[in-house]
């Protein structure tokens, strides 16, 4: 593929242009390389074990065996100190005029400390560690959607500095908010629409009823499958779904846990060594809170998976503007050179 | 207004959380401040004169009296050396399957390279001059669209590199599209429900039919207002829009451009004296070509305008996960402290 083109986001009206002609290589993107920190443990962050006066209101710890010794923990749960929503805040919704309308800033917004240690990070983890941080995402989950107010539950992870994270201490994040997020939204209609059109899942039939679709297949194991979408927005742009269909990752068994642990890990290893340890954002998409709003048939037709959107290509005016994307490089291209790191 | 609250983007099911809890000052923000450029030419720039050679087929030159001096202009406008898209590409719709489709990569890409001198801004251009620019780009506009495969021209800005820019040299960038972009469909269908339920421009109303819109309204002269919009998505988001009800950019007559200039320097200057000088993007948001789409009624419910985004704030993966935003900054307080720079 020498000339551009533009391919169709299934989910939304957006289109990418594919537009291969630089014929970049990893290289000639302007990456902020993020080094590996020198030491397991840092005196002023706010994460390291010692520091837990720092933090905000502690939710879970796992690993402190000692009740004394509140140093002692291999993963912790903490509220953020400066939570975008609040759980204790009022659920109101204002129709102020015909224009406006807003929600009181209900919600919760937590920080999940994956380590003790400070110069780790998510593909460097064993899989035995990363299985359990997983785990802790999906117990996080499942207890926030007790609470009836959370319509939904975005799990995310920041990288580096451009990637909009503030500390470099392996962390990831979960906010849950009231509404079903635009974007969520957006893939639950789409897949609905297939479903009622061809009574098949979507995110299946990609993976599945696609000529093409092994020239984007980065990774599998029996369980899951690590892929550049047909459309990806960005550059080395990378899913992981799981390959039997599910529509909550919360529903994931340890087996599942320990594959996923395992694609990850590889995959991430993958796009850190093709791409200079790139800064990166990591979002989870999983099932709203169906006891919040009930949305019917949505275990057959959507399907959960995560997305690694690697932040190597600019977001400028013309992205704003449309809400289109370009990708100097082709998704196939992507993928064959990613592979060459598996 | 002290703690946080979602408020709704008018135009799509997407919400901003408001998260104003931090209390920022413009200081706080880890801006890349972009120092002026001292020479007003620059021996390797591509788009100072001189070095014609180096850019693309000229598409139009305005101020070249001596037909013999190539270096003789005011403003040129040329085709990107690395287009996004190409006009010679055929126009061609593929549905690859059930899940994916395909437009061939048609489409046109031009600069606009907005002075000979190196080291002017957008703002720093005499009231004079930024009205020749914006006539350009009217002009262009109008030219595009009587290609009938162009079904929309994004005209945008980039400032910075932090906003994409990789030339510093002032120039915007048009991109014609053959579909009309998710964003502007978005605009276009939430304004043509407005008023279809109440028989008026949902821009109109936004700053006629609202009590609480002078607190974020910046500057206003005869036909123009500048104001942040009530779900702002990001810090210091701006809006220039006519206070007369207008569906197209490029019905502007003099005496509105002449205008329309003096309310984009006054505003872009309080921008960059308040922020530091900071990274932004600009979009026009104008009507999509009729002659390739005809929407009954556009000329009454769609009300174009620019939008400039200042580039201070980080987009992670919470924002790429949800399609939310969240604007650390009350609208409100954007609005005080850009005016105290009028």
């Amino acid at each position: 593929m020498n000339s551009s083109e533009l391919r169709k986001d299934p989910f939304s009206d957006g289109w990418v242009i594919i537009s291969p002609d630089r014929n970049f290589k990893p290289s000639d993107f302007k990456v902020e390389e993020i080094k590996p920190e020198i030491n397991s443990y840092e005196t002023k962050c706010p994460f390291c074990p010692g520091n837990e006066g720092e933090t905000s209101v502690e939710i879970r710890a796992l690993g402190r065996n000692d009740t004394e010794n509140i140093s002692e923990w291999a993963i912790r749960v903490v509220a953020n100190r400066f939570p975008a929503l609040k759980i204790e805040n009022k659920l109101s919704f204002d129709n102020l005029n015909k224009v406006h309308n807003r929600i009181g800033g209900m919600g919760a917004h937590e920080v999940i400390i994956e380590s003790p240690e400070h110069n780790l990070e998510f593909h460097t983890f064993s899989n035995e560690k990363r299985k359990e941080i997983l785990e802790v995402f999906r117990e996080r989950i499942e207890d926030l959607y007790k609470d009836y107010r959370f319509a939904y539950v975005q799990l995310f992870r920041n990288f580096g500095k451009d990637a909009g994270a503030s500390l470099v201490h392996p962390h990831s994040q979960i906010i849950a908010v009231p509404t079903i997020p635009k974007r969520g939204m957006e893939e639950i209609k789409a897949s609905e629409n297939f479903w009622k059109t061809y009574s098949e899942c979507i995110f299946c039939a990609k993976i599945n009823n696609n000529e093409n679709f092994q020239e984007r297949v980065i990774l599998e194991n029996d369980e899951f499958i690590a892929f550049v979408p047909y459309a990806a927005r960005f550059a080395f742009e990378t899913w992981i779904m799981p390959k039997k269909h599910s529509s909550e990752f919360q529903n994931c068994n340890p087996k599942e846990l320990k594959e996923l642990s395992e694609i990850m890990g590889k995959t991430q290893t993958a796009i850190a060594e093709c791409l200079n340890n790139p800064p990166y954002n990591l979002v989870l998409h999983t099932s709203p809170n169906l006891e919040n709003k009930y949305l019917e048939n949505i275990q057959e037709y959507f399907h959960w998976h995560f997305e690694i959107i690697p932040r190597i290509t600019s977001i400028a005016g013309f992205e704003w503007g449309t809400g289109f994307y370009i990708n100097p490089i082709s998704p196939e291209k992507s993928a064959k050179m990613l592979r060459e790191f598996i």
